[in-house]
């Protein structure tokens, strides 16, 4: 096979065989080719895009080319969650704990984060004490006995998605949806789980900006994961401001326990309730999206949810009482409200201003190497379609030290806007079932 | 400048400025931007193209990344021909004598060939002490007395083009419309010509398959040379078959030989009328195409022509009693006559095929380092549209032994096809006139 001939065909918008795709996967990974013909290739399929059945060969290649997990020691439908990420979002700490209450094994693995603010073994992490290494022993006890458990990805899961990436990222073809939709569930199929409920933002916040790309993405995901023996789930949820109010790692794990409590943000509460519904329809513990919210509700008011998050602490080395306490979290040194310069209704909050001020604040990191102040963030007092006074408290600033704080009001500032009226969506714009698109 | 971002708005099919443009020759050069870069941006160009804007600087950026060739010493219009390449094609050796012969000052650089058969300077070459390496001095001692003089190209000639085009070869970016017209055009305007004619082939022997394409490069590479000064005519011709009846280099000085005493092939002749009617009127030597025919036709019928081409040999070195006595040029060991297996009339005859089988004998080169056999090649005694029957002599068959001559021979048979009726094309299939195109 031919290399040039390959990359050829992609030009000319042929469709690539099976054996093809699987050259180049193997190419990429051994060496074999030079980067100078992957990244024409990459360019190509960035132009020329690729059919569902050439992603879902793509996708399939890049699992398997590291590292894959086992799961089948746990009994019944494993089903893993993935976010397309945002400012705000710490979904996994609440719907976690949820589902598992609903009797849904959770056995999730997690990254770190870069950017706005940290992943969210950086959020759990800002519990004292909590682990995120554990022994596969470990791991399986608390998944058989109290159906939940999160670790740090320790394997080499997909290693041919890691180099086509730091390529894609040089080479002018990261917004590919073919390359976006393969790079995300190669991960998700490497993982080893049965079902997956993908949540795709979309809006000013996001990285996808348009409802139709955002639309297409959760299909060709959806499609991936069917054509490779997955049942898949996508929602397309709005992400036009932060989600929910706290930015920043112990003010999410915080804002997650109140969630837990059913006293969460209304948008954060409603986006859980939806991820958790598809979790639970995906993993056969429900007949019904309606019948699965009532059961989240129900493990939310009965604090059944509470209980079950507390028993996840205490597993991974956390100290339980920071549900019932949560000023034993770790604080920021100093505070300070940021107030309205006028009267007015909130109409935009830009969540890519609020994600720099968030790393400002060293609430997340820039490289890896940056050491997250567990204490900092913001705490968004007022969301769009809010109408305020002018002097009106509209966020709380956790930061470091005084200079720290002043630059984030300034920053704070600026993503605000303020009009008369304010346009405000759904959080659930539309979702695949089986790849049908409801709007 | 940020090449990432160049390399997206390309991917985007937005316009680069010419600073982008050449901010990335430059980094070609300096090896400032890797080679992963430069083949996403090479694709990027190859799949969403360029304007004729777009290319016209691109193309002036790689003509002065390496050396120019200054010929003001030379008073007039200087007028430089490039072919776009095919088999049989010795076009240079006859024009350049015949409109030398008509007052047209020639200062010809030249490159070696490599595939189906030698350069010009390989073929100039198979004359006994032909020098093609000529101080500076001789060239303009030559070029003033004689108005002809041919060298090999000693200079750093557009370096950028070198770079790219290696890079091409192996990523699929060959077919460009956009990146074939800036590479021809760049050492053409690095060569210092105030007019070009160029002659770009067409058919099932050319590389440009389809007219459409042929007429594309050619308006492409007129639209350089205009916004970059020079007076561009550009023809397209027909290349359905090897040009004229030799293919190989001894045996095509032969021809040219033949056609400058009025006794040549008649498509090739035409050709050469066509490429030097196109030369005189760029160089305002003639007032009309018609007229510039009838010059060249006296230069001919004269022996004008034939006198030039002689002085030409003597001056660089040869003797030019070659052209009295061909049989003074190299021969071959073996000589061989192929037989039509039919009766019939020819209905094409592959190019590539007998381009291949000529490199089988050793009269053009696979790799730079082979070696060429001067005598050996082909002689066509029959052409498309010619009726032929069972066991008529078609070709004649150089080669430097036996067994290479019989490999050869079932090579060419295998190029012939037969039929009832064959479509004759004119030689001139259009051609360009300050934009104008005529079909």
């Amino acid at each position: 096979m031919n290399i040039v001939e390959i990359i050829g065909k992609k030009r000319d918008r042929k469709e690539l065989t099976e054996e093809e795709i699987r050259f180049f996967v193997r190419g990429v990974c051994g060496e074999a080719i030079p980067d100078y013909q992957i990244s024409a290739l990459l360019m190509a399929i960035c132009i020329n895009g690729m059919s569902d059945g050439e992603i879902s060969v793509l996708t399939d290649a890049m699992a398997k080319s590291g590292d894959t997990v086992d799961l089948s020691y746990i009994d019944g439908i494993k089903v893993d969650k993935h976010s397309s990420g945002g400012v705000g979002d710490k979904t996994t700490l609440a719907v976690a704990p949820m589902v598992a209450a609903c009797g849904l094994p959770v056995a999730k693995m997690s990254g770190r984060g870069l950017g706005f603010s940290g992943g969210t073994i950086d959020k759990l992490e800002s519990i004292k004490g909590f682990r995120t290494t554990l022994s596969e022993a470990e791991f399986t006890e608390f998944i058989r006995r109290d159906k939940i458990a999160l670790m740090g990805q320790t394997k080499n899961v997909a290693p041919a998605d890691k180099k086509l990436y730091a390529l894609r990222d040089v080479t002018g073809t990261v917004p590919s949806l073919p390359l976006i939709a393969a790079s995300i569930m190669s991960k998700k199929l490497a993982c080893g789980s049965d079902a997956i409920v993908l949540d795709v933002k979309c809006g000013s916040g996001a990285f996808m900006k348009s409802l139709d790309d955002a639309v297409e993405l959760a299909q060709k995901m959806t499609a991936i994961g069917e054509n490779n023996g997955r049942r898949v789930f996508a929602v397309v949820t709005n992400m036009d401001q932060p989600l929910g109010n706290a930015v920043g790692n112990a003010l999410e794990v915080k804002e997650a326990i109140d969630t837990l409590k059913g006293k969460g943000p209304s948008d954060f509460t409603e986006l859980c309730y939806i991820i958790g519904s598809f979790m639970l329809v995906a993993g056969e513990r429900a007949e019904s999206l309606e019948k699965a919210r009532e059961m989240l509700k129900d493990a939310v008011s009965s604090g059944k949810a509470l209980q079950k998050f507390k028993k996840f602490i205490e597993n991974q080395g956390g100290d339980p009482e920071i549900t019932e306490h949560t000023e034993l979290l770790p604080a920021a040194k100093v505070k300070k409200v940021l107030t309205s310069p006028r009267d007015g209704v909130i109409t935009s909050i830009d969540g890519e201003r609020i994600g720099a001020a968030a790393v400002g604040v060293k609430a997340g990191r820039l490289v890896k190497t940056d050491k997250i102040d567990f204490g900092s963030g913001f705490v968004l007092l007022a969301k769009i379609g809010d109408r305020v006074v002018k002097g009106q408290p509209i966020a709380e600033i956790y930061a470091p030290d005084e200079v720290l704080a002043a630059e984030a009001g300034e920053q704070l500032l600026k993503a605000y806007s303020f009009g008369e009226n304010a346009e405000i969506k759904p959080m659930l714009l539309a979702y695949t079932n089986n790849h049908l698109i409801c709007g």
